[in-house]
């Protein structure tokens, strides 16, 4: 068996995880990298949390890591946003190793970053690598979902609701989704705010490729949602009171030339006591369906994904290679040095 | 674009569903088969309820459609058991046409029927032919939590749970199922009966297969269902008293080499007012997982997967190739004929 030798490109939350997950299923750890002083130079074992040290330490030099391991793939998990992700991307390519990020954007940036998808595709195949973005949207938003709609024989709508905790990432992150604000001034905000496209755009982007459809129309809309009672925010520290903001949610919807009307709304909001995140889809037509993963560990599954595709990205064929295109993602009970082919 | 050829081959409930399916979907209809005399003779489209003429007479003969048409295709729906279906599908693949059946054994044949699989897997490959069994199950109970597996680190144990309502079927299933016999008389009948492998057998077979898993070990056990309230019963025109049966539940169980435990739970009982169909999957291990479809339309959904499925069997290698071995299913957009490979 051949053992895969992966660097860490970024560690934060999901790359600590990633990092564990990695080492469980038999995959050698051969670079560290992070920008913070406070991470470099520390074992990687440390920074990640893992209770032990890995005898990799931290580095913040991707060209010398990326040129110097003869890695098979950089897990990246740095930015969500293509504009910031180019160089992390570009750099790896260049270098000759393959890979994999959780960018939300790189799930699919065919549409809404086309010139940077083309020119890294360009780069990857030049030097035969991969480039993929996965995450949790890679089965549960495109994967799933693409699975359920192949048991219509004819599709109206298809509509996905998804959520998250805006509790869960700081008080930063809850400002961002405007809670505490008034409806009045979340309107004033919205309407003069200069937001880059919601990633629902690269979802239903991934889903409509993978149903052999084309997009005749698409449109963005953004609402907030209203606490119904006194909301508790722990981000905070201070609750928020009826009728005011406690997040938002952006609404993506395609029309494609065939008839059909995909739909997702990705709702950042506080939760009450006992919510979670879902993942919750309809579709209508002959007949209808219905998806529902009640209390979904986005972040776990975010991991999971990053970790259980690597050996599809290894093995894909070069450039920048979207999901849609790659094989079904499947369980690795295996080392994950089983699953790469001969030559990936 | 090719136009596919297909035979339907029985006209039950299931099979005029499907040749609607395959008429809006640019399917030939080639020849049709039954053996009822209410039924030979007979337009298909007024035996299948359809509505208007075809100009496909219903035939008896197998033999002399399958040699006649030059079809691509049959598609079967007639029996539940390969011992039933053996010579079926001997008979499609002597003759050169490629087969897809609903039988539910034959969704994974291999460890309830092995050697009659494994003659039938000899005579499509002599011939050039794929056989192939499909259904409800190809999707709901194998390929759509193998896709929710795929977002495991670590499976301990899977358990599906999936129903069907006993009063759908008429009189003699709601009897085969032992409805309103009391406790003991279905003790005593469950000790004596002679019954062939419950499905689950099969549907867990795939499942392992296709998580590369090896079974260690497997039981089947039955549980009644026993009437927890007065449940009236439309087939048998009369209601079942608190405390006797209404159903029962096939428990299939398989242990892996790896040290997963894969169960699956099998009801077909009464329903109470307001039930349907479900398919719920939980998934303990690193992280927990669930996965759950309310309210699914079985009947329908076995059709659009008999119907989707076409094109995958007619591109597959020849042999008698089970689903985890096809491509994942997808939706057909398109008349089916554009989905089919050159040469296959």
């Amino acid at each position: 068996m051949r053992r895969i030798k992966a660097v860490v490109y970024g560690v934060g939350s999901m790359n600590s995880i990633a990092t564990r997950m990695m080492l469980e299923k038999g995959v050698d750890i051969v670079g560290a990298l992070a920008r913070s002083p406070e991470k470099v130079g520390r074992d990687l074992g440390e920074v990640a949390g893992l209770g032990f040290e890995t005898g990799v330490t931290v580095e913040d030099d991707p060209d010398r890591v990326l040129s110097s391991r003869q890695a098979d793939i950089a897990v990246i998990a740095v930015a969500s946003y293509m504009s910031d992700m180019y160089e992390h991307l570009r750099r790896c390519a260049e270098h000759g190793v393959n890979a994999v990020t959780i960018a939300e954007e790189a799930l699919y940036p065919w549409n809404s970053s086309p010139m940077a998808t083309a020119e890294l595709d360009h780069i990857a195949r030049r030097h035969g690598v991969t480039l993929t973005g996965t995450g949790h949207q890679d089965v549960y938003w495109v994967n799933l979902v693409s699975m359920v709609l192949a048991t219509a024989h004819r599709i109206e709508t298809v509509t996905g609701r998804a959520s998250w905790n805006v509790d869960d990432f700081g008080p930063e992150v809850a400002k961002d989704q405007r809670v505490d604000t008034s409806v009045e001034d979340f309107d004033r905000w919205l309407a003069e705010a200069d937001r880059p496209p919601s990633f629902g755009r690269n979802t239903l982007g991934a889903l409509v490729e993978d149903l052999g459809l084309s997009v005749a129309a698409q449109e963005s809309t953004t609402r907030p949602e209203v606490a119904k009672q006194r909301v508790p925010s722990k981000s905070l520290g201070m609750t928020v009171d009826t009728g005011r903001v406690i997040g938002f949610t952006d609404v993506d919807t395609v029309r494609s030339h065939e008839g059909v009307t995909l739909t997702f709304e990705m709702t950042g909001r506080l939760y009450l006591e006992g919510e979670a995140d879902i993942n919750d889809w309809t579709v209508t037509g002959e007949p209808e369906l219905r998806l529902l993963n009640p209390a979904v560990p986005t972040g776990v599954t975010t991991c999971t994904q990053l970790v259980n595709r690597i050996p599809d990205v290894i093995n894909a064929p070069p450039g920048f290679i979207t999901i849609e295109k790659l094989p079904r993602l499947r369980y690795r009970a295996f080392p994950l040095g089983t699953y790469v082919r001969d030559g990936g």
